[in-house]
C-alpha cells in the first residue's frame, strides 16, 4: 500500500546504488510522481545480485518500485539537455516539479545549470564524504568502530555487519530533506541545493548516540559484549528444538516480565543478595549481564520452541525468534498478507511476488495499490508528453535519433 | 551547525529509547522548535549508559541536543491536560504548532482527544509492532535474517549487529513523515495520524532490498559470507602494521582502481583464462571472491598502513581504515572540527564536547550554532508563557502544585 501524502509532488531521480533510490523510493511510495532517468541498456547497478534466471535483478526492483523511468542516452549533449528540462520544467495542474535527487556529481547535472532554468530548484545529492571522496556503506561503516565490537570482534579481527544500515540511514535522511526543502518552497518559494554524506551521517549518529562524547569525555570505547544489548539486560537463547530467541529487559517493566515468565525471580534475589548487584536498575543488569545469562539459560534450553514463545507472550515479554528470511516468510504473520504494508505485485521480468508498500500507516486514509518497479523506459513517450509537452513526431525523432529508448531496449527483455 | 529549514514549526516530543528521539533531534536540527514533555526527574531511558561520572547521561544527552525541555508530573491529570494544551495551541504569529511526536501509546494523548482541541493536528506514533506488540530494535533485528549471515555466523550461532540501525532509519523515516504531513497541511489544511513500527519498517526493507523475493521467487537465503560484500568484491585485509582497511569493487571503476593500486593486473588475468572467470562482471567478482582476496593479500600485508593509505588515495580506490571511536577522534580529520558538521558544545551537567549538527549541508544558506540537550524542566517557564500564554502567577501555581518543575528538579543537578 502507498499513501498520498505527496501527491502532485514531482521528482526526477538519477540514481544507483542503495541510498537515493531508497529516498526515491521512500518519495514514490508516499505520492510523488518519481522520474527515474535511466541509462538506455541500464546504469551502473542495473544487474546487481541477486537476479532472476533471465538476468532481472531483484535488488534494482525491489529499490524502484512506484518509479517511472525514461531511457536516455546520457553520454549524448542532446540527451542531457532532455535531463535538465525534465527538472527544470515548470509546474503544471496538479504537478509541482524542480526536484533532482541523485548520488551521481555530474557537472552537466550542476545545481547552478539546473537554477539557471527554475529560480525555485532544489536539489538533493547524496554522497560518499562531504569533502568528495569516495565511500560506500561498508568504507564508512570500519570507520565508526561498530565492526571491532559486533560478535565478540576485536580491533584486529572486525566484523563488518551485512545490513547496509548506513545506506538505508541515508535513503530515509535524504527522503526527509527533500520533503522539508518543499515544505520551505511551499511557503517561501525558495529552493535548495542539498547535499548528504553518507560519513557525514555515520559521524554525526556516534555523536547522537552518545559514542563519540564517551570516546572523547570518558576515554572508552564500547567494550565487545558479543550478543549482549549494550547498558541493560538483553542476550539470545537456545530453545531446546527450534529457532533460537532474542530476549530483552531494558526497561523495568521489561525485566520484570522476563524474570516472571522464566520464573528466575527467586534465582535473582539470591543473586541480588550474593552480589550486591540491584537489578531493578538497567546498568547494574548490564554489569551483571552474565550471571543473569546463566541463571536464564536452563529455562530455553529445557523447552521447545513453541512452548517458550506461549510463555513469553502470556507475559508480554518483549522478545523475538531467530529467523531467515525463507523461515520468516513462512512462520511469521506480520511478514505476509495478512500485514496491511504486503501485497502481491507483478513485476515485470519478475512475476508474481510479494513485496512491501510503505511502513507508515495514515489512519482513516485511502490506500493506494503498490506499483512494481518499470523495465528501462517503459515511460519514456509518457513522461516526454506530459513534463515537457512533446508531441508524438518529436518523440519518435528522439528515438530515431537514439537519444531515448523504450522498454523494448531493456536487457532483460527477451527477444520474441 | 544546523539550519533553518523547517523554522516555526512546532512539534511537542513524548518519547523515550533511540527512534523517536531521533526524529525530534533530526526536526530540532533542522530549524523546528522541538519541545520535549519530560517526566519530572526523568524518564524510563534518562539514566541510560553510557553516563558521566555525576550520572548525566551521554546517550540521553546525544539524542536531545537542539529541544527545549518542559518537566511535567505525567501520573496527575493536570499534567496531562498540560501536554494536550501544548500540543493542541493554535497557531502564533511564526509559530506553526500541532505536532505530536511521540513512542508512547498512551490512551490520554490519543490522536482523537487531540483532534478535538485542533482539527489539523498530526500526530507521528512510533510503535515496535504495527499490531501493537512490543518489539525493540534487537528482537526485530533477529526476525530479519541478517544475524544469521553476520560475521561467519550459522542460524544457530547468530551474530547480533550492534548498531541499532533499525532505530535509526525508524528514526528519520518519521522525521521524512512529519514533513511530508507538514507540506500536506500546508497545502491543504489536513491534518494526519502517523503511525510507524520498527517491525514493519525492517520488513518493509527486506521487500526494498530484493532479500525477500530472493526468498520467494528463489527460495534462497542470502549466504553467511563474512567480511566480504555481497554481489561484487569487497574485503578486509591486514596491513602491515597498523589498522585493517576495508576495500570495495563494487562498480567497474572501482575495480579498476584497485586493480591497479593493489598492482595485480597480470595475477587477475592469469586468474581470470585459470578459472573462465570475467571480474570486469561484478557478479563474477562476488563468485571468485575468495580468489581475488588471496591476490591482493600479499600487498597489504607487506606495507605499512601509512604507504596502503597514499597508494590507495592515489589510485582513488574506494576504501576505509578500522578504527574504535577514540582512534577516529584521533587519527580522522572528517570526525572534527575540520568538518563543518562538528563544533563543540557545552552541556549541562556534561561539559564542552565535540559535538554533531546535522549532517545534511545546504549551500549558500546560513548555518546556526548546534544547541546541547537542557536539563529536564529548563525550559519549562518559557514554554508555558509562549505557547499557553499563562502569566507568572500561573507558572508559579503550577510549580507549587508540583505539576511543573524547573532545572532544579534534574536529579543530575547536584545540590550546590
Amino acid at each position: 500500500m502507498t499513501y498520498a501524502l505527496l501527491q502532485g509532488l514531482r521528482v526526477v531521480e538519477s540514481s544507483a546504488f542503495v541510498a537515493a533510490p531508497l529516498a526515491g523510493l521512500t518519495l514514490a511510495q508516499h505520492g510523488a510522481d518519481l522520474i527515474r532517468i535511466d541509462r538506455i541498456g541500464g546504469g551502473i547497478d542495473y544487474g546487481r545480485l541477486p537476479r532472476m534466471p533471465d538476468g532481472r535483478s531483484l535488488y534494482w526492483t525491489g529499490l524502484n518500485k512506484a518509479k517511472r523511468s525514461i531511457a536516455i542516452d546520457l553520454d549524448r549533449p542532446e540527451g542531457r539537455e532532455l535531463v535538465r528540462s525534465l527538472v527544470g520544467a515548470p509546474d503544471a495542474a496538479g504537478a509541482r516539479g524542480g526536484v533532482l535527487l541523485t548520488n551521481i556529481g555530474t557537472p552537466w547535472l550542476a545545481h547552478e545549470l539546473l537554477r539557471a532554468r527554475r529560480a525555485d530548484v532544489i536539489t538533493c545529492t547524496i554522497q560518499g564524504h562531504g569533502d568528495g571522496g569516495t565511500a560506500v556503506d561498508y568504507t564508512v561503516l570500519c570507520a565508526t568502530g561498530y565492526p571491532a565490537v559486533t560478535g565478540g570482534a576485536t580491533p584486529a579481527r572486525p566484523v563488518n555487519q551485512v545490513l547496509p544500515a548506513w545506506d538505508i540511514a541515508c535513503g530515509y535522511h535524504a527522503a526527509f530533506a527533500v520533503a522539508a526543502a518543499v515544505e520551505r518552497r511551499q511557503r517561501s518559494g525558495h529552493g535548495a541545493e542539498l547535499k548528504l554524506a553518507l560519513s557525514d551521517l555515520a559521524y554525526a549518529m556516534l555523536s547522537h548516540l552518545g559514542v563519540l562524547a564517551e570516546a572523547e569525555l570518558l576515554q572508552q570505547d564500547r567494550p565487545s559484549i558479543g550478543n549482549h544489548v549494550y547498558g541493560a539486560f538483553g542476550r539470545d537463547f537456545a530453545t531446546a528444538d527450534g529457532p533460537r530467541v532474542m530476549v530483552v529487559g531494558i526497561s523495568a517493566t521489561q525485566w520484570r516480565a522476563l524474570v516472571a515468565a522464566c520464573d528466575v525471580g527467586a534465582a535473582v534475589a539470591a543473586l541480588e543478595s550474593r552480589t550486591g548487584f540491584d537489578l531493578s536498575d538497567e546498568a547494574q543488569r548490564f554489569e551483571a549481564r552474565d550471571a543473569i545469562a546463566a541463571l536464564l539459560e536452563p529455562w530455553f534450553a529445557a523447552r521447545a520452541h513453541a512452548e517458550v514463545a506461549r510463555v513469553l507472550d502470556e507475559h508480554r515479554v518483549c522478545w523475538g525468534s531467530y529467523r531467515t528470511p525463507r523461515e520468516a516468510l513462512r512462520e511469521d504473520p506480520r511478514l505476509g498478507l495478512s500485514n496491511p504494508i504486503f501485497e502481491r505485485i507483478a513485476t515485470p521480468g519478475v512475476g508474481t511476488h510479494l513485496a512491501a508498500g510503505v511502513a507508515l500507516r495514515l489512519a482513516d486514509e485511502p490506500r493506494r495499490p503498490a506499483r512494481p518497479a518499470p523495465l528501462l523506459g517503459t515511460d519514456t513517450d509518457e513522461v516526454l508528453h506530459d513534463v515537457l509537452g512533446l508531441a508524438a513526431g518529436e518523440v519518435g525523432r528522439l528515438h530515431d535519433a537514439g537519444i531515448v529508448a523504450g522498454p523494448e531496449r531493456d536487457p532483460t527483455v527477451k527477444p520474441r
